[in-house]
């Protein structure tokens, strides 16, 4: 497929997952209104459901129905979304802007942040569950993700990412931590969305092998490329202001490795990631393309 | 059975769970430490293990094995703690002391109690869908108690009461909002222990009913006997002091429908949740139990 039609693929998916997450979100007319409110403010509040997307376009890449697995996908940006919530706290890296808007707290207060994120995380797995009780997955297969999920999501992965960050600021830490909190922080999840997408499309465990290292590569090169706009990108386009992580003495890969060690890293990751997809035909092709996009992208 | 025999057999069954928290919870040797030391402090700071009891007992009303469901009980009373834990903090309640220790972020602080409190939540369900995967639970059974447990947890259940309560503090509210605070912030989670034990136990959909209606009993039941003991009870014996309630002035059974009305309501509620076993012979005899306990009850 070309790359304007890939882009058009993409960008349905993106309204789709939105519709999706418009409709799986409580409304505001629900008790409690507020909560709820806030949920969709930070849900809405930008995103390029990048989890989500990846999520269906593994399904697909093993010829699954990404329109049968939609809770699912909208269950990994919830969750997504809570670690955002949360990680802005005042107690934590205490952010007042996301994307360009206020963030959760300053909109709410803290009380009402802490349980937005709170049940955003509940409702992610509320989704899943309900996902296989519609009845086109197989209950283990369902179980399975739930449990992989959980595990991608909590105290030895996402958590544990954000735990060793926090106990990182202002110190230069060595490489292995860096890695260990970019595997865990970002990597975890990328590494789960995609997994689950094969599994729930009903993949081979040869397919999850190749899958699983194509998402173990996308996910360094985000976090690369994540930290190389930090520094040289453009802070209207990010929402954010560059050079924060320089500010709040965050380890980045510039900071351990240089700018151009940095770029060639991310290079040979993403071609590690498009090599892992070498059995796979033009299915894969959107994978393929999120991976080359990360070197191109600006937000 | 006698009354020595049931307290006897609830004994064994506390420290069955206890020790299976223990197994379950990750040792404060894996990273990050310092979170898994967290995550541990709050669990073992005490607590009656009220949820996991419940589970258990309600699978063997119906003649199902507890041991092979001994995650899933451990579950709820991490689901318990992680709303413990958030609930404490300075943000929300800001309690110094629960059950008579330091809070969470009174000892580790705030960022890693929030953390904390995600963790446990996460593992809740990691927790649920092991025990799943261990092969002894149908999966389709599985995931419809993963469904009821983060429906019963979410903004439409005990988050939606935290909310609630928070937004009715130095508030007079009426009865409906009493209610509704109750019925979400503790009522759910023992409502969906009792239903997911039975469930998981291999319960009849006419037994699930009755225990239903015996835990929406029991769950009122324990509220207006722990507003009481807030008015009436020893602090050293329930660990935080008396007259908490009145100070933060939240609204409360005794406040709204005088002390003696609100004994004579706990009783009934106990009387109508020992009603609903009526079909049952001794195999619900420790939910019996249970229910008589709140009326005499210290702590």
């Amino acid at each position: 497929m070309n790359k304007k039609t890939l882009k058009r693929e993409i960008n349905d998916k993106v309204s789709i997952v939105n519709e999706a997450l418009d409709r799986y979100l409580p409304g505001i007319d629900e008790t409690p209104g507020q909560l709820h409110e806030a949920m969709r403010y930070s849900v809405f509040a930008g995103g390029k459901r990048l989890r989500p997307i990846l999520f269906l376009a593994a399904a697909e890449a093993v010829h699954g129905r990404a329109d049968e697995l939609l809770p699912t996908a909208c269950a990994l940006e919830l969750l997504h979304t809570y670690s955002l919530v949360h990680d802005d706290l005042p107690a934590m890296d205490n952010d007042d802007f996301r994307r360009g808007k206020l963030t959760n707290h300053k909109v709410y207060g803290e009380a009402i942040a802490v349980l937005t994120g709170d049940a955003l995380l509940t409702l992610a797995f509320d989704l899943i569950a309900s996902n296989v009780l519609q009845g086109n997955i197989s209950p283990r297969i369902g179980v399975e993700v739930i449990r992989e999920i959980a595990a991608a999501g909590g105290s030895k992965g996402m958590i544990g990412g954000q735990v060793v960050d926090i106990q990182s600021e202002n110190k230069l830490v060595d490489k292995e931590v860096l890695n260990y909190i970019h595997e865990h922080k970002t990597g975890a999840l990328f590494r789960a969305s995609v997994r689950c997408g094969a599994l729930m499309g009903g993949c081979s465990p040869q397919q999850l092998d190749c899958l699983t290292q194509y998402a173990e590569n996308l996910g360094l090169a985000f976090q690369i490329t994540d930290d190389i706009l930090d520094v040289e990108g453009d802070s209207v386009k990010l929402g954010k202001t560059v050079g924060s992580d320089a500010r709040k003495k965050k380890s980045t890969f510039p900071a351990l490795y240089s700018m151009e060690r940095s770029k060639k890293l991310a290079r040979e990751s993403v071609s590690k990631a498009v090599g892992a997809l070498a059995q796979f035909a033009e299915e894969a092709d959107i994978l393929r393309y999120i991976a080359g996009y990360l070197l191109e992208r600006e937000s």
